[in-house]
């Protein structure tokens, strides 16, 4: 439909971008945020035609997708808001003490934009990790120009969003370049990841493709740093006390989060851990149940419906394996419909086969039944990264299993009492990321406003006078943000 | 002089700090600083024979060791008081919202400790940057226990200082496996580097050993963060208005930096870029004259001896170099001593050859000579990343060249006015890293207690009721800790 973007463009575009970068560096955090804020209305602009052309690209329903455009909306404008903010900023200030041996000179620091960010939009989101998402906007916010490579499933809708970028950056007069679109597939994106005046990559999707880009990024000449957010299976570990009490409302709940958005979200629960007993049982009759008044619905697109039924197929055939719930309506178009499922198996044969602990993309999920809590903590120790890990849990059950605890802390990004792990709230103390291979740098998030740092870094400055210092380390605090000043937080003026 | 450390020692030793991990991730951060300040004290117990070991392994004068020494120290204490005060954990607090669609959850956020770290010693710092220098105080500050492989030439002090921080284990009572110091050479590395309870790098060196131990942590089944700091040429730019007045003066106040410690820091100014006049040929005058006045003196080890001459003689053989002032004593050991030497070239043939600004890690250094202000731009742009860049200029210098001060700052990772780059203070405020190839990742810095955050990531509490939070999140800030509570820095309680 698109026609892919060449290596010669590429150049072309990357050239452009770093003479974008020298001017929008030099923008203020108001400037950027009044960009942000300009890319929003521009979404909202983009009306009807933005949520149905995203409709027929993605088979996602139109109350997501504008609940998903919202969001999006929200992020940018609550990034912006960060930005002027300012905290983000790290700003520090040491004195100068002259009268030291020897003299220690005065410095201060602060994060500067680390240059051309290139953006990998996310199949299941795109609109909120996509073209204009939370990567875009975090690279905006740090003083980075932007270029997105469009997920080819949502080429259109992406070209869209594109253009309220474009014609945001046109009312706020942007320079040239600060935001470019491209199509293409994998030599386009490793023409962008390798090209040298490339300085780092946001992407969210599969292990494969992050992994990739990852690699390449490493293997330059001059590596960059790459965000690579590539899913999980998200454990649930259910302990006896909460499950004695409520396993079926318990059960109830997880029907729900395993399908929601088809199972298509990265924090979709695919790993459910609980200890043999009858109250375990119930909760497997009941999820059971629940998922077989599921109807198989569309997924997003026909390669992640096949790749679902092939990895659940594959999960299925495994030793001990047994398929417990099922969706009772067969589904009509079997290339795009995605049917749930629910599985068992037990803590021994989970423990010796790796295959299960893999993402199964899509309303699966496997219910491990420990033989007791000695297996459920040989378990987590032995679990991969993950996004999040989620306790169902009683305070009783809390403080018997302090050192359980401890290892599920250790191996996930969010860690959740007495919910489900879908649904990612955007703000500050959210971290979306987590131990490899959930991210590829557990230091950072890509949701909330401390994504921001992905994209910048610390430059001190030693021995200036103030006039010639950026206004966020100025004697005279003129942006009025907090830094630290020998060793104090402070909005004050020196 | 000690036996390598075997690849199944190693495997015991990363077995043994996993174990140790786990006890003292749960350290509040005061027993963390009880530790740092107890290994400060016992370094400074070790006495003079530390102080004696080391001269005789490095050939360093006991002055500038007993400074080092100090500075170690000073880094500990502060570090540790740091590690207190808790900024560094970035603690966020986003309190629920139950009547927002969808509810919003109570979401709580801080650093927790990646896991075991593996530092490796540099040979021109062997207190400061090596066994219980800047990266196993960030280490431990995080809560990761430290592996620390020692620099071969001065194995015998690493052994003494190793005894220090075992003594501070010992007497505040930490876990066994918080700190082991092994010996070997490039197998015990990667064994270390490689194994997967290993969870980051600290390194500081040369830009073989530092790329090394970073492909290493990028292509393990796991990829771990490896922060290399291994060096570069630290350019300084000579801006003319400020030749006119202060040439000879310059001169002088350059001589110093760059045969200061025989040239061995990584902060050596070891490019001098100016604009061909009157004044510039006065500077390099007066550079030569005081450069024939340093007397050769004894390097670290026969091993920089010999790479200082191989790579001063190969510089000084390109075409259009002129060497232009020389040490005039001979040295009388030149397996050993390194005389000074500073050559000149034109930034026409600097600029077509790349070899010229490649660091000679020494007491060298060459001034390129453009012949306008735009050549200059034109060098800073083709310039790779360094840790400092320094400018000397008038305050008319500097409104005139605005454009080049931003591509300055654009390469480097701390930017300094009418100074030397040589000196780097031991504060919140200092950033030691920069773009590659001075470092791996120019997001952290390796000295200042921002150094810590390379060994801590995120994590999220979303649901938890506060009495099993961490202190450090829960509603009555029972440590005083600044918390960014609904988007607002504050220390007080919820």
């Amino acid at each position: 439909m698109f026609p892919d973007t060449t290596i010669a463009q590429v150049d072309e575009i990357l050239q452009q971008a770093w003479q974008a970068f020298h001017t929008y560096r030099k923008c203020t955090l108001k400037e950027r945020a009044a960009f942000m804020k300009a890319i929003a209305v521009e979404l909202e602009n983009a009306g009807d035609e933005l949520v149905q052309v995203a409709m027929r690209e993605t088979n996602l329903p139109e109350a997501r997708l504008r609940g998903e455009r919202a969001r999006t909306i929200f992020q940018l404008n609550s990034y912006a808001e960060a930005c002027e903010r300012g905290d983000w900023l790290e700003a520090r200030i040491d004195t100068a003490i002259p009268g030291k041996t020897p003299p220690k000179p005065d410095l201060r620091k602060m994060l500067v934009p680390l240059g051309p960010v290139v953006v990998f939009g996310a199949s299941n989101f795109p609109f909120a990790y996509s073209t204009a998402g939370g990567d875009t906007a975090c690279a905006f916010a740090a003083g980075c120009p932007v270029i997105v490579k469009a997920h080819p499933a949502h080429a259109q809708t992406s070209e869209l969003v594109a253009s309220a970028i474009l014609k945001a950056a046109k009312t706020v007069n942007m320079p040239e370049g600060i935001f470019t679109h491209v199509h293409g597939a994998v030599e386009t994106g490793k023409a962008l990841v390798t090209h040298p005046l490339t300085k780092a990559v946001g992407f969210t999707g599969s292990y494969a493709g992050g992994k990739q880009l990852f690699d390449w990024g490493n293997q330059r000449a001059q590596p960059i740093p790459v965000f690579a957010e590539m899913g999980s299976v998200n454990p649930v570990f259910l302990l006896p006390g909460k499950m004695e009490a409520e396993a079926e409302s318990i059960a109830k709940l997880y029907a729900g989060s395993i399908t929601l958005g088809v199972g298509q979200f990265c924090t979709n629960p695919g790993l459910i851990i609980g200890i043999e007993s009858a109250a375990l049982q119930q909760f497997i009759n009941t999820l059971s149940e629940e998922i077989k008044n599921i109807p198989p619905a569309k997924m997003l697109h026909t390669g992640i419906a096949k790749a679902f039924a092939e990895h659940k197929s594959d999960a299925l055939k495994q030793e001990g394996v047994i398929l417990a719930g099922h969706s009772s309506t067969e589904p009509t178009d079997k290339s795009i419909e995605a049917a749930a499922s629910i599985a068992t198996v037990t803590g021994k044969d989970f423990l010796s086969n790796p295959l299960l602990s893999r993402e199964v993309f899509g309303p699966y999920s496997i219910v491990v039944r420990c033989s007791d809590a000695q297996e459920m903590l040989q378990i987590t120790q032995q679990l991969e990264g993950q996004l999040t890990a989620t306790v169902m849990a009683t305070n009783e059950d809390l403080s018997a299993h302090e050192d359980l605890l401890e290892y599920i802390k250790n191996i996930c990004g969010r860690f959740i009492l007495n919910s489900v792990p879908t649904g990612v709230e955007v703000c500050l103390s959210m971290q979306h990321g987590g131990p490899f291979p959930a991210t590829t740098d557990a230091r950072f998030t890509s949701v909330g406003a401390d994504g921001i740092k992905r994209f910048a870094r610390p430059v001190a400055f030693q021995n200036w006078e103030d006039a010639h210092l950026p206004a966020e380390l100025q004697n005279a605090n003129p942006l009025g943000i907090w830094r630290t000043v020998d060793n104090e937080l402070t909005k004050n003026a020196l």
